[in-house]
């Protein structure tokens, strides 16, 4: 029996995890914690009983008790409360699922206590990877990524020396706006960017993916992943996302995962890895799908991924200041506060302003964050 | 240090395993074997050093005797001395890259002398699967695939488990004659069909890439080899060879592997399997490639493949006599005394004549094909 406990089960990725889990018998959740929808916790606790569950907003996790009192369930709240779910005894595996900086000391805290943790957090390694990364090796935990593309790359380095590695090749479907100029990404409004060609994701990441700064945050988390230099990680777009990312190895072998775009793939692989099990679901049909087309991501009308390079290789508190930029003017443009590319110059302004900090712990990590939060508030 | 016997050291496999010997430093040459080229088998010797080497014809080996007589070298020839070769102690590897039937006996010997296969010849698998696999797993060595298509399977499977196999993904050009009508290819002559579009080959597998009988065969192979049925192994028709075959797993997820068409990749990686070495060489590139496309084969035209099919779902001594038939019938068209269209109704129809031996020992499998031959002779 596999146990799991899952940080942010009512998103996207959190209850994508818990389809996966309704589906094999072997596996049990342990602990769940949410942000504020407790009507969707409370559901997933009565189907999945957990013993113990959080939710981040105090008043809510009173509601909760309350909703739930018929159940023997603890019910915790706030940081201490994600704190007490990533160390709880019972769990093997923590599914860092949890959007934002709020997942590094979690995660950390779940490493320390020996967890294995499927990663979904971005945030994990863009900000903290100089952290993760050894501390997963001292500790002796494995860091399983959960994003479809990292976890492309995983499967493509099952049975392989990282050693071996020449380059990985990220696959990026290119966005809405593949293809599009300067001027016309100029106009595109909120509900132009939340279309996402091939994958149903949230807000925010459909935002990131449309700028290609989601793909720049991929990039630097591959780095870290799998112990390679920045620009050993290349992106090519390959607008189908049919093959979900490839590894070039030294003898220029390439390979490569492929799928229909469904998280459950990934998310099932990193908690039977390396095991692979039956899941349902449509298969790839070559004939049917004709063709598989590729072309260079561009960097000049896409900066938003240019900058994530010159972020990746300066290192230090720079790649947190990228994401927190990023956050931020996101944010802003979904509330129609800015238009679409100010969202990069806010993201380059603020690299461009910030001092760096070499190897920062994570409270310069958060320090950081929080300097850009108020940078970008002052000055636009 | 590696130390390597080749059987059919003269022709492409051999020339090219012995390049990718010239690329490393720690490999080493033990014996070596060929048909009759005396004149490049001499240069390979003074250039290798191998102490040992095999002529199958008798009189040219006396040649070679004479003319290495200021070398320490064994010289030896036919059957008895392709078995020399094969069971020579100092090998750990036997590469048999000979073409025919030919290569089953010295690669069964070698097998029983503890030696790993790399295996390029078809006929082995195609013929004698039943008896090469238990064996593999009885006397402990491995079957190395050399072929592009099963050494990219092969590549595709590492570090997974063989039980989580849903289907294999043969990848086949479709040959020059892609696309075309029965009634076009009843006008081919042997200079149409000798033009491969992506790989430089023999001339007997460029017909049989053209046929896509030589799909057939690898089909064939593939089900021995990983231990699958027939029908786990689909042909997807992909003209650009950019992927040379793909794995799909039981969760839905492909593995495939990709490069460019460089048989001294698969080679290398046989030899030095499971590590990965720098091969220097073109690599691909995505952006330029541009596209990868797919189709079904065409069963009806490309009838060759659906008699493949046929064969090796019925098993016993069915593909032998497919095999056999079909390398008669190339020789007759190369030699103009047969149409194109006229191979596959010569397969047909031995096969139909064939009264199948079931689980057929060695002398039963080379019974069928001379009773092939046999027939193919009275009957055309």
């Amino acid at each position: 029996m596999k146990r799991i406990a899952i940080l942010g089960s009512t998103g996207s990725i959190g209850t994508q995890t818990l389809e996966v889990v309704e589906n094999n018998q072997d596996i049990q959740v342990t602990a769940l914690a949410a942000g504020s929808n407790i009507r969707l916790l409370e559901e997933q606790i009565r189907k999945f009983h957990p013993t113990l569950a959080c939710v981040w907003d105090e008043k809510k996790a009173a509601e909760l008790r309350t909703n739930i009192a018929d159940l023997s369930v603890k019910v915790v709240s706030g940081m201490d409360g994600l704190l007490e779910v990533a160390v709880q005894p019972e769990a093997e595996i923590l599914v860092t699922a949890i959007v934002g900086m709020i997942g590094i000391r979690p995660t950390i805290a779940a490493m320390k206590a020996g967890k294995d943790i499927a990663l979904a957090n971005k945030e994990t390694l863009v900000t903290a990877g100089h952290i993760i990364m050894p501390l997963a090796k001292e500790v002796g935990v494995k860091i399983l990524p959960v994003d479809s593309e990292h976890s492309a790359i995983f499967q493509s380095l099952n049975g392989e020396d990282k050693k071996a590695i020449d380059k990985i090749l990220l696959t990026a479907s290119g966005g809405p706006f593949r293809g599009w100029t300067k001027e016309q990404l100029a106009g595109v409004r909120p509900e132009d960017a939340l279309k996402h060609p091939n994958w149903t994701m949230g807000r925010k990441i459909t935002i990131d993916s449309s700028t290609m700064v989601n793909k720049g945050l991929e990039v630097m988390e591959a780095r870290w992943l799998f112990g390679v230099e920045m620009d050993q990680v290349q992106v090519v777009v390959q607008p189908q996302s049919v093959i979900h990312s490839m590894v070039q190895f030294a003898d220029g072998a390439v390979i490569a995962q492929l799928g229909t775009p469904d998280m459950k793939l990934p998310i099932q692989y990193a908690l039977y890895y390396p095991e692979r099990r039956f899941l349902p679901g449509e298969r790839l049909d070559f004939a049917k799908l004709g063709s598989i087309t590729f072309e260079n991501p561009d960097m000049e009308v896409f900066r938003g991924l240019k900058l994530a390079y010159k972020a990746g290789k300066r290192g230090g508190s720079l790649p947190t200041v990228y994401n927190a930029a990023n956050e931020c003017a996101v944010g802003k443009f979904l509330n129609r506060e800015i238009s679409y590319l100010t969202i990069i110059d806010m993201i380059e302004g603020a690299m461009e302003h910030h001092r760096v900090v070499e190897n920062p712990d994570v409270d310069a990590i958060l320090a950081a964050e929080r300097e850009t939060y108020e940078y970008i508030e002052s000055r636009w």
